[in-house]
């Protein structure tokens, strides 16, 4: 196990009209006069952010508001938040939605106390040591943002690039209402529901060993996701099943799994490319084709945790190794297939003839050795792109 | 899924040297001053609070000393920490220790700030609305304080009583370094197991439904705990599995196995009038009889989630619930005692004759009818008693 430190200072409200809560959280936390962030559509449609204003100023909180968030955020609408929140003195940054939203707000939160180009912080050159409050109320259980320190944000060249700060940029509260959520349409639930899976496996796919308690604690979600998956998607108004999904989704991404050990997060890194070539392609979608093609390839070379994997939570009893493993990522496939997820990125509209492309990103942007549980070249993710047409 | 509020705001300061971060942390958490609590002999002898007063020293903050807190630490040693602390305008308290110097710790830290008696807080008379902040050096891995908002203090006519506050109490920062627990002495290394573990069975037997995330949690960390139980017990220098085992105990009772269910602490509370009348008992090997009293008794009514724990992580094939559940507090009765701890009563020197002063005590102390898993009232408590006996 590696030393660590780690700090999730986060209040989750969870249940039956977490929502509203906001206007009392916002006033707990400082906030007078705040930004509200969303993206468009169903935040507005749903009634959802009527209901966040009433909350706000029934507790004496004004608010201006960015709205138009887009999937895959832009630094145009950090600027134009930033921008806005100077001029109107705002002391907080409410994002109302999903992981769009949460990351667009983090970015203006920490843009906003900041001198130089916010942009600073996602090349490395700055770190994030103050930002205004963030509160969250929570739409879309998969990016994991409501409880996390990070945020990713593309760029006009269309680069997503990551953030990931130790305590700065976690929201001081997240509202999770799981009624939220019952809307969500099945293909947007389970891009999610993988989004959350993969976030796990980022951390689980280790090369540090002694740490079973953060393998077991992993793995322990990874089985309740799997059981309540199937059940979001047959039944979408389940509470439990969807309250179980939401609260997967935070705890899959708030640093928790990761704790004394070096992560690896070349499969998403590798979908990153795909969906900053491809933005059509959902975020989820992508991992579904990405994670079970990196593990397939990475098993080769080191089939160990795979095939704990494959033992302890797909109930696969292969004694050899690398068959476990094997074993495992099929059930996997056919599991990611089951949500309605894709099983190839030809299906998803990617040409083979991207693939030298995405790879150069990729290394580009990550450097010529990529990943911890097997360090991989420009030969390997080739390959594994292959692989995954 | 119960709605619920969390939040766990303690930095988590881990590993080779987390000691020596004290300081630094101290300074962070805005500490110029502070009081050190800890507890006589080991943290003198082993070099530990010298090095904790050194780290203090070089980063700028002060102290002044209360030693000698006893195991089931008393209120006299929290009106002396109070009276001290406010002699010397303390600006902070930091505990060296394990769960009696922190319990103590966050007492004083509670009551320096309070105009009336600190055990308004404990009788439910007043609300610990603010305290010092806290910080903990922990050396044994067990109550789970250092990363808890929780707090038990036994009172001059020998009442255990617990306080548990939403975030007022818990630490800012709690640094845990698994080489401190090396030196534990075997049956103290086992207690500790064993009120880790009976931790996260308060939470999991549970008459809440829909919680299958915080079950696989829970699951998992009980898992994590077996598995690296055996290897302390045998090879104490072992530095993974006593970094397990630490970081388990702290996840154990900060909260997280507890979202989004009711909760059941009889045996804890049964195991507390066994060691308020025999104060020689160890709080952890009380627990080890309890427990599995408890848990035979309440299966006869409720086989159900006792029958889930014994198949998922004792891996029992039984089908009927009430036979499964039997195997498995067989098994969970085994491995207590494979750590060296006791199966009864009477080998902690316990009488019959007692019995009905504890049952008489709790139900003062608890109510006529305690529990949520399965309710129990006198003539249920004194059945499992006698069955512990």
């Amino acid at each position: 196990m590696n030393d660590f430190s780690y700090i999730t200072p986060t209040r989750y409200i969870f249940g039956h009209g977490a929502e509203e809560k906001v206007g009392k959280q916002a006033v707990v936390n400082g906030m007078s006069n705040v930004l509200l962030v969303y993206g468009k559509g169903s935040v507005v449609r749903s009634g959802l952010l009527d209901r966040v204003k009433a909350a706000l100023a029934d507790a004496g909180v004004s608010y201006v508001e960015l709205g138009g968030v887009q999937p895959n955020p832009t630094d145009d609408k950090v600027y134009e938040g930033i921008n806005l929140g100077r001029k109107e003195h705002v002391d907080g940054v409410i994002a109302v939605g999903g992981g769009s939203a949460i990351d667009t707000a983090k970015a203006i939160a920490g843009g906003i106390l900041y001198d130089g180009d916010f942009w600073d912080f996602y090349a490395g050159k700055a770190i994030v040591e103050e930002a205004l409050p963030i509160g969250v109320v929570l739409t879309i259980p998969a990016a994991g943002s409501e409880g996390s320190g990070n945020s990713v944000i593309t760029s006009h060249d269309g680069k997503k690039i990551s953030l990931r700060t130790d305590m700065s940029l976690r929201p001081k509260f997240s509202c999770l209402n799981p009624e939220l959520t019952f809307t969500l349409p099945p293909y947007q639930t389970a891009c999610g529901i993988c989004d959350m899976m993969i976030h796990i496996f980022e951390r689980y796919f280790s090369p540090t060993s002694g740490v079973e308690v953060t393998d077991r604690v992993a793995e322990g979600l990874i089985m309740a996701i799997m059981t309540e998956a199937p059940k979001v998607m047959s039944s979408p108004v389940d509470y439990e099943a969807r309250a179980n999904i939401m609260w997967s989704g935070t705890l899959a991404h708030n640093g928790l799994c990761g704790t004394g050990r070096a992560e690896d997060w070349t499969s998403h890194f590798m979908e990153h490319e795909v969906s900053a070539l491809y933005p059509e392609v959902a975020h989820g979608a992508g991992l579904a084709v990405m994670v079970p093609a990196w593990m397939s390839y990475v098993a080769k070379r080191n089939p160990a945790k795979v095939a704990q994997f494959a033992r302890r939570v797909l109930g696969v009893t292969e004694a050899d190794d690398l068959r476990a493993a094997n074993n495992g990522i099929e059930r996997l496939r056919e599991f990611f297939t089951s949500l309605g997820l894709p099983a190839s990125l030809t299906s998803l509209g990617v040409k083979a003839s991207d693939i030298p492309v995405m790879v150069r990103r990729l290394h580009e942007n990550k450097g010529a050795v990529i990943g911890a549980y097997v360090p991989l070249v420009a030969q390997d993710t080739t390959a594994i792109y292959e692989s995954a047409l």
